[in-house]
């Protein structure tokens, strides 16, 4: 029995890339406010734009939650100095969101270093670069949600590609259930793994659900990046991985993360947020 | 060890695919007897144009192995009658291969049925497709190589998507060394999965590695489908999964198979293959 959403948009939460073509921070704010959505996730660019002190201030007075910032992550460099920046971002990316009261900051893990062919020294980066910003992640009660990315992104973007490999990070970094390390499911990324229900059970048994991410995936899909469908109009079972991520325990909302250069961000932006709700209802 | 490419161009094959919009099968036999490449695997499209009985006899005489036959599959349909007309394509695909001495016939299991969304449906038509074809490819002394495609592929066009997958089918329905199905394993669609190494060696145990196929990732990909970079170009460690390939006791060719609209299709096709042979002979 999955949650029921026929009538819901407390549980829906925009995340601002959704809408990323057309509207500022302050004006996903409004957005929400105006079509009852619950929550907001927030890229980093436009929270900068908005700074996160006023950001925080006015997301708190629209009474909307904050179901991630995205994003930090991006560990591997190919020097010690690219390390370090990518450590202190990161810190940033931890102080920005406790300042806006975000339920969890979204780990983008990284891919491979410039010039570097070796997928598994990467991912000991990834590793080592999560066990240190762990530390100041708890100290800010920020917890950190690693977010298996699809395998087409495994190069550039993130080489944390499967549910078991970011549950495996979790075992190894943070093993007690108040560890502050987590994990993030979005549908888009993990909708093809034989290993999801396991490992959907697995991070539910340890409490390390911290969010849960919809759209669909296109039939064709035209761009590796910025072709992400609209919930319903592709070939993911939503409801059926909702299903099994609700019975692994998570309570959290449900979040709309859709890049689309050629559909979604070219159409009038409250158009978008009704479409949403409409398919939260149905479909999700 | 790897084995010492630096001076083959026996152990190289040729898929038609890498000079498709170049070449007919017989200019393939010719361009790779003039360039002394050992082997050549036909994509079907050639071959019925140039007629399986012909062709091979132009591979006999011209000396050439044939790594592959691509591709018998696309096994899930939404209706009995689809799935039947798969069976009886995969029979003359198993009949085809025997005919031109193939080494196997490469399986590109197929992704979801139109307008389903139950990927694991999908994937238990597969399984029964395989199964039903087995004994036809038995009797036809014909191996059948499931090749895992890369997840991105999930839908449209093979829902085996790691290497674990297609090991695991080969453990269910041809449990013996000479069951006649094994895997063929193309760095392009594997060179992500954590889990490589380790199925590699489960694949090599079992003696059921019967393909090797390379090309490379590019970044960025500009295209799914139909972007995929010579050997070298990429950011695949070619070298260290071949040589986890041949320590798992694989002795076959090396086939390249780039698809490549925008590039290697628009180039000379003799300087392609001596391109093939420049890299097989560095970076493979």
């Amino acid at each position: 029995m999955v949650r029921d959403f026929s009538n819901d948009t407390a549980l829906l939460s925009l995340n601002t890339a959704t809408v990323s073509a057309q509207w500022t921070l302050e004006q996903c704010i409004d957005g929400c406010v105006r079509h009852c959505i619950g929550g907001i996730a927030p890229w980093r660019d436009k929270l900068d734009e908005c700074g996160a002190v006023r950001a925080a201030r006015l997301i708190r007075e629209a009474g909307l939650r904050v179901t991630g910032l995205c994003r930090g992550g991006m560990f591997p460099a190919a020097t010690p100095a690219g390390r370090q920046a990518a450590f202190d971002d990161n810190r940033r990316a931890v102080d920005d969101a406790a300042t806006i009261g975000a339920e969890c900051l979204i780990l983008v893990v990284g891919g491979l270093p410039e010039g570097s062919k070796d997928i598994a020294g990467a991912r000991m980066q990834v590793r080592d670069g999560i066990a240190a910003l762990l530390e100041h992640a708890r100290a800010a009660g920020m917890p950190l949600a690693i977010e298996p990315l699809h395998p087409m992104y495994a190069a550039d973007r993130a080489c944390v590609n499967t549910l078991q490999q970011a549950n495996d990070l979790c075992d190894a970094l943070a093993p007690d259930a108040d560890g502050g390390l987590g994990v993030a499911i979005d549908v888009y990324h993990v909708w093809w793994d034989p290993e999801l229900k396991v490992e959907i059970c697995r991070a539910g048994e340890a409490g390390r659900i911290l969010g849960f991410h919809v759209c669909d995936w296109l039939v064709p899909t035209a761009d590796l990046l910025l072709d992400r469908g609209m919930m319903g109009d592709g070939v993911i079972d939503i409801r059926k991985i909702r299903g099994g991520v609700e019975a692994a325990g998570y309570g959290g909302a449900s979040e709309v993360e859709i890049f689309s250069k050629e559909n979604w961000w070219r159409r009038d932006a409250d158009e978008v947020l009704e479409t949403c709700i409409a398919r939260h209802q149905t479909v999700v």
